[in-house]
């Protein structure tokens, strides 16, 4: 299984984050194929004492790293890319890498 | 479930970081309790230009929550935790977060 990770940082408005995110940005990334799992978390907690440095984490796994990098290139992989600025006002980290 | 992330910036010896992590650490980590899933990788590439920010990610799943917390204060747990500086030269971030 292959795995992409995306960290987003605290943005300007959390609130609207949350909203947008949930109501727009999740249904657009639904649509993307052949993800084989994928989960979100507004509920980051760091291990030790501070604050969380995300405010969301986001997973989704592929059955490769082919399937993932067709996923991104499709029209519906676009239109998710496209829309991380309408609420990542904070920035965004995107790694992926193999899951044994 | 309920997800450990571990993610390790670029230590100042990867090569010894490598070696430890595999060789020492991670059995000192699989006798952590309570542990449904973990997996690791130092295949961390970035989603687009530039480098990764992480060197390695980790990831552990537990049954919840409170069985994560229980499982980092046994004695196995305490071990795990205080072998970390023996390698991670560079930093490293930990964060937990439910996984839907």
């Amino acid at each position: 299984m292959y795995r992409l990770l995306v960290l987003y940082n605290e943005p300007k408005d959390p609130a609207h984050f949350r909203k947008y995110y949930v109501e727009t940005h999740l249904p657009l990334a639904s649509k993307i194929p052949g993800v084989k799992k994928a989960s979100y978390s507004f509920d980051v907690k760091p291990m030790g004492p501070g604050k969380s440095p995300y405010f969301c984490v986001f997973e989704a796994d592929f059955e490769s790293e082919a399937a993932m990098m067709s996923a991104f290139g499709s029209k519906e992989g676009q239109a998710v890319a496209g829309d991380v600025p309408n609420y990542a006002s904070g920035g965004v980290t995107m790694v992926h890498f193999p899951v044994g």
